[in-house]
């Protein structure tokens, strides 16, 4: 049974579909709506944050962090909205529970901007954390929904550009299918309190852009080459329609000889991760990423 | 005419007038009640922000800022709420206005914790910063509200310790007259979108607690000897029901011989500031502050 304190997550997307049915005059901006989405989670003691001048981006520095391990963190919002500081509270939790700094950055975003403008982006910052000395084999991309897919594609893209792969992957409600096509969101259309595949082929059209392909691997890493690409953690919440969208991914990845591991967590929404600090549920999915992701970001070189 | 963006302090108080008549088991919790006040200012950016250990308290570090000038702030939310969190975002405008850090902290709350407990906190802070070594003759206390009185008794309690008086206090929106005695009580009935003379006796009782005195100096400083101190600069707006604390707060200071300075925002409600990056009225308020402040901080000494 669902946590009291996790229904917060389902009156935030029932308020979100509320909202989205307003006339456009009356929808929140998006620096609001970023704010009503943070208020989800917790806010994360004894942790610093320093802001970049170079790129529009923020570390998040736990007191303990190990200063060489860095969870590079692609945040979500259907790559219309979120931000740095819609997720700087959630990705603080996961940085304190791993001992790692965070680095959480701003991208491009649809409809003003349309692919590749989001994966080119966050192939600018990996470049420019690699620049700052960090050892890939350091180095953890981590995501929810939208930044769930970027961590996928924002690999293909360095590789594309002949930078090396990161350690690991850690998509979490990622959303990756811009063909829509996931049997989920029937099977949960009347769970998920929020998305809907109208809406979701609403949302990937915007992204994609006219005369774009919703099966270009930069769009779509279901349509990428995943082979030598290091292992994937995907954790997904059970009542959500994207369901599919990380079995397909998990499916793709084993497919390409990739170590990958996926968890559903039963009655869960999208990125349920976001009540970080209040319901158990998202604390258990940030230690278990922690759990994971411990031994390959501090493994002896 | 009050701008459209400073509609939303407006609004922000017309839902908390609302939301204090709901069932106590109904009204959100201080974090949510906190975040929701937050919401009204924007993000400002080039900030760093470095939790410290010693006491509960957050620097905010704007980029450019001179080190070794201070802003201590003191956060209002009627002894009863408010945080470190819920000010962030404005105190950190102040502090880029003025080129300066600024440390924002935690005291306790009442009911749980009734004066002198508030006071005594603030003192502690303040002590710890002159124990990091900063000259109080670069150190400004800054506060809206509650912490609006705060800024006057902590300097009072600092004083009964043996400690050295700040270089200035800037109070805003500053509620100090315990026994409520204010005639813009009547005046602002009708504009003030929160607070009325009703709510403000439980809140003082709240702070005060069983047999506190509401005219004990460290309660109220209207009853403190404020010969001495530094120069105060206050702000109120116009539509507040406690625009005669402000009057009487300066009245006060001028008899004690301190340089003080009123400027009253008309149509402005409680803390207007907190629309700061948003409102043109609070940022022209934070602009006067920094204005007023920077010559007293940046003196060659």
């Amino acid at each position: 049974m669902p946590s009291k304190q996790s229904e917060a997550v389902v009156r935030h997307w029932a308020t979100a579909r509320l909202t989205s049915q307003l006339p456009v005059a009356e929808q929140p901006d998006r620096e609001t709506a970023d704010h009503a989405w943070a208020g989800l989670t917790s806010e994360p003691r004894d942790v610093d944050y320093l802001s970049v001048s170079e790129v529009p981006a923020l570390w998040i520095v736990p007191k303990d962090a190990v200063p060489d391990r860095v969870l590079l963190c692609m945040h979500g919002g259907g790559f219309l909205s979120g931000s740095i500081y819609s997720h700087r509270k959630m990705f603080g939790h996961l940085a304190k529970a791993v001992g790692a700094r965070a680095l959480v950055f701003d991208y491009r975003l649809a409809p003003e901007h349309t692919h590749p403008a989001q994966v080119d982006d966050a192939t600018a910052v990996y470049r420019w954390l690699l620049d700052q000395g960090v050892d890939p084999a350091r180095i953890v991309f981590a995501g929810d929904s939208c930044g769930g897919g970027l961590v996928i594609t924002t690999q293909l893209r360095a590789r594309q550009q002949g930078l090396p792969l990161p350690a690991a992957a850690m998509p979490f409600s990622p959303w990756v299918d811009m063909e829509v096509t996931g049997d989920s969101y029937d099977a949960n259309r009347d769970r998920d309190a929020y998305f809907h595949r109208d809406l979701v082929r609403d949302l990937a059209a915007m992204y994609v852009g006219e005369g774009g392909d919703p099966r270009d691997p930069l769009v779509n890493p279901l349509y990428g080459d995943l082979t030598g690409f290091g292992p994937i953690y995907i954790q997904v919440g059970g009542d959500e329609v994207l369901v599919d969208d990380a079995r397909l991914l998990y499916e793709h990845a084993r497919k390409a000889g990739v170590e990958a591991r996926l968890d559903v967590f039963p009655d869960m929404q999208h990125t349920f991760q976001m009540a970080a600090g209040r319901a158990p549920e998202a604390d258990d999915a940030i230690q278990r990423m922690a759990a994971w992701v411990r031994p390959v970001l501090h493994r002896e070189p």
